[in-house]
C-alpha cells in the first residue's frame, strides 16, 4: 500500500571528519521516500526551487517515487549546511536557509487523500496538522519533530500527538519534550499525550520501541566505520513505514520487526555522504543485513 | 565450579543526584562475589584493615562466599570518594586512599590454587599477573582493568592480555587502549593481543561481546531510575563468570546467555547504593529480570 510523505527537500553541505561536499542532495522527506520506495509505492510531498538540479529528480523516478506532490516553485531550493565531530552526534548547524521552504504550504494531490500510510517529517506541526486534515481516511500516521518545534510551537505539537499513532524522536527530544531524565518515563509521559506507539532513537545505541505496556530495546547494527549520519532518523523512519505497510495488521510483533527494518536502513544511510550508498543498494542487500541484524542480537 | 577473585574490597563514599553515603560497602572483588555466588561457590582473595566493619564479613559469609584469602592487615581499608553527574557516566574522583591496598600482596592458599575459574579484577597488572602465574591449571580466566591502568602499566597490561581468555573493558577505555575510536575496530586491535573473548561494556547502553569472528550486541536492561552505578561493571563480572561456572562447555552460545546474566545482575547493583539491592534479592529475582530481559529484545 502506498505512504504519503510531507517534509522537507534540501540540498546539504556536510562536513565530517572524513571530508565535505557542498549542495549534495539531502531533506528529510528525500531520505524516507528512498528508504521506504524499497518496500512500498511512496508519494512524495514537499517543495523546491527551480534550481534544484535534474539527475536528483530522475534519481527519484528511477526509485519509482510519485512526484505529483513535488511542487517545483520559482526560487532556491532549502539549504542546510552542517558539521559532524568524531562522536557523530547531534551536527553543529552552520547555516539555514529555508528559501522556498519558508512558504510551504503543501500541497497534496487529489489521489493522494486516500493514502493509508502517512508519515509527516520534520516540518512545522502547523503543516503537519494542516496536511493530516487533508486525509481521507488514514490505517497509520506517524511523524517526526525537532528540537527547534519543541521549543516554538509546542501547543501545535501536543495538539498534533493527539492524532498520530505512532511518534518518533530522539533520545535528547524526548528527554527536552516531556522534562524527564529517564527515557521510559518520557515515552510513558508522551503515550499519555495520544501515540499508541513511541520510538525513541538513540543513534550508535540502537532504538526503544513503547508501544502500550510493551518495550523492546535494540542495539544498533554495528558499522566499523559511520561516514556521515545526515539522514539516518528519516531512513529509519522509511524502513519502519516501509515495511509496515506490507503488513495486514500492526501488532506489537510486526512493530518490532519494523523497528529492525528501520534499524537496517538507516546504517546504509550513513556510510557515505548523502544518498549515495542507499542509491547502490538492492532488496538482497537489505536482506542479508537484516540476516547478520539477527545473528547480533539474537542469545 | 568454583571461581577465584582477586580484587579490591572498599568503603566508598558515594554521591550521586538523589544522596550521599559514607564508607559503604564497596570494591571490585566485593561486587564479583556477591554477584558470582547466586551461581557458583567464589574463593575472595583481597585485603582489607582492621577497621573493617564485621558487619561485612557476616555479609559475605551469609553469600557462602569462602574467606581465606581475605587478609585482614594492620591499618585502614582501601577507601574511595566519588561522586555522579545526572548521565552517570564516569564518575569524578573525589578522593582515593590505597591504605592497606598499596601493599596488597595476594594470598592465595593452597586449595584454592586448583580453582578452575579465575577473575583478576581491576588492580595492577603485575599483581593480576603474579596470581594468574600461582594458578595450577586453571580453564577460564577472565581479567578487567581501568584507565589507569592502560596509562600507567600498558606494558604489564599487554603481557596479561597474552595470559587471559575473556578480557572485559568500557568503551572508553577500549579507545584508550588501542588507539581505534570505532569499537569493532578496537575490539578486533585487542583480539590480535591475545584474548579470545573481548567484552566491551557501554553502561546503560548495553554491551559488546567479540569471540572470534561473532558479534553479539545486547542493549542495557531498561530501569526507569538509575540510583548508583557503582559496581555495575563487576556484577556484570559476577554473573557472566557465576553463569559460566555452572556450564560444561564455553561456547559462542553460552557466552551470550552469561553477557545476558551479567547485564541482569548489572542492574540489581544500581537500584541502590552499595549492594543493598543485590543483599536483598534471590535467585527468584534474577530468572524473572531475564525473562523481562527476553521480552524486551526478541524480534
Amino acid at each position: 500500500m502506498s505512504i504519503l510523505v510531507v517534509g522537507s527537500v534540501a540540498l546539504d553541505t556536510v562536513k565530517t571528519p572524513f571530508g565535505k561536499r557542498k549542495e549534495i542532495l539531502g531533506g528529510s522527506a528525500t531520505y524516507f521516500s528512498v528508504s521506504a520506495s524499497f518496500f512500498s509505492p511512496v508519494n512524495l510531498v514537499a517543495v523546491v526551487g527551480n534550481d534544484f538540479p535534474a539527475k536528483h529528480i530522475n534519481f527519484f523516478k528511477r526509485k519509482g517515487i510519485d512526484l505529483k506532490g513535488l511542487s517545483v516553485k520559482k526560487g532556491k531550493t532549502f539549504r542546510w549546511e552542517g558539521e559532524y565531530g568524531w562522536d557523530f552526534g547531534d551536527p553543529k548547524t552552520i547555516a539555514t536557509h529555508l528559501n522556498v521552504l519558508s512558504e510551504f504550504n503543501p500541497y497534496i494531490p487529489q489521489e493522494y487523500r486516500n493514502s493509508k500510510y502517512v508519515f509527516l517529517a520534520n516540518i512545522d506541526p502547523k503543516l503537519q496538522i494542516k496536511v493530516l486534515n487533508r486525509m481521507a481516511n488514514p490505517r497509520l500516521v506517524a511523524s517526526d519533530t525537532m528540537n527547534y518545534w519543541i521549543r516554538e510551537r509546542r501547543r501545535d505539537l501536543i495538539k498534533l500527538l493527539k492524532k498520530v499513532n505512532i511518534f518518533l524522536l530522539n533520545e535528547s527530544e524526548a528527554k527536552q519534550l516531556t522534562g524527564e531524565a529517564s527515557l521510559p518515563r518520557a515515552a510513558k509521559a508522551i503515550l499519555k499525550i495520544g501515540p499508541r506507539t513511541v520510538i525513541i532513537k538513540k543513534g550508535e545505541h540502537g532504538s526503544l520501541l513503547f508501544s502500550g505496556n510493551s518495550v523492546f530495546s535494540t542495539p544498533a547494527y554495528l558499522l566499523e566505520s559511520i561516514f556521515d549520519p545526515t539522514g539516518a532518523g528519516d531512513t529509519f523512519a522509511g524502513g519502519l513505514m516501509g515495511y509496515l505497510a506490507t503488513q495486514k495488521t500492526v501488532n506489537k510483533e510486526v512493530l518490532r520487526k519494523a523497528v529492525v527494518y528501520g534499524s537496517v536502513m538507516a546504517t546504509f544511510a550513513v556510510e557515505d555522504f548523502s544518498l549515495n550508498r542507499l542509491a547502490s543498494i538492492g532488496k538482497a542487500d537489505i536482506a542479508k543485513r537484516i540476516k547478520k541484524f539477527k545473528a547480533l542480537t539474537r542469545f
